[in-house]
């Protein structure tokens, strides 16, 4: 493996576990559970996850890949604060969108070279790309992998130890 | 810029910003505010600070750059879940060894080549390495930065909104 692919191998791979470290802790909360604040009167576990859903939907046409699949989880989950809005999805469809719109993603991860990953995303201009050519795909994924630990670390207080 | 540099360039930028999120948290919080809990009954606050401090210091010989400064705090923030210990230091040597170790850190990463950040870290031996090469130093940078993140966003909790 040349050492380019290694590069994008390490961050996919480092992307996939936290995804999958976020889904064991899913699989281990009922809705109930999901209901609950993770501190007193902060973000409710169900509020975390349509927030995540809203934001790797987003990456869809950030990374260039396709349109947003599921925009209107945007004003619901990344507008508006937790407990402003009654009319959620219920927590058994923002589950099945969570994990579409992963594995959406790491279908389209695989068919990027280490050169496409260092295009630009899509919120930075050519003309801006050009003189900070660090705002490219690959900071996007390696971005959204310490968001989705951040938010990973305050789901995990739902979980009840055994 | 060459792409492999450019890799590298992401993946310590990343580590920055997570760090330097952190120590802005760090800055709001009082001493006293570092000793309540995230979540009733779960980790303190400073035992996050004294746990990441640990976890710091010992990417030191990790990472194969020099011993760790530290190694007492090991039992106190890895092997010891918190408060089961009373004796740990005060407030303000945590502050300053976390900004002594992060530092270093830093210092290091600059001094290593693209190549250098794909060879092998210390916990892996030459043999298994073979078989296994993202088993490399980068690894390590990618992975502890997503640890920062994920006990980031629980500290998070403990810093009151304006």
């Amino acid at each position: 493996m040349s050492n380019q692919n290694m590069f994008v191998k390490i961050a996919i791979d480092n992307w996939q576990s936290q995804v999958n470290a976020f889904n064991s802790m899913l699989d281990k909360l009922s809705d109930e559970q999901l209901l609950e604040e993770i501190a007193p009167s902060k973000n409710r576990g169900i509020y975390l996850l349509g927030h995540l859903i809203a934001v790797h939907d987003r990456m869809l046409p950030l990374l260039r890949f396709e349109d947003a699949k599921y925009p209107g989880l945007k004003p619901l989950f990344i507008d508006a604060p937790d407990k402003t809005i009654q009319d959620i999805p219920a927590t058994s469809q923002l589950r099945a969108q969570w994990k579409e719109v992963n594995e959406k993603l790491s279908a389209h991860y695989k068919t990027l070279s280490p050169d496409q990953w260092l295009e630009r995303h899509a919120s930075v201009s050519p003309e801006d790309f050009e003189k900070e050519p660090n705002r490219n795909r690959l900071n996007v994924l390696v971005g959204r992998t310490n968001h989705l630990s951040y938010h990973g670390g305050q789901l995990a207080l739902l979980v009840k130890k055994n």
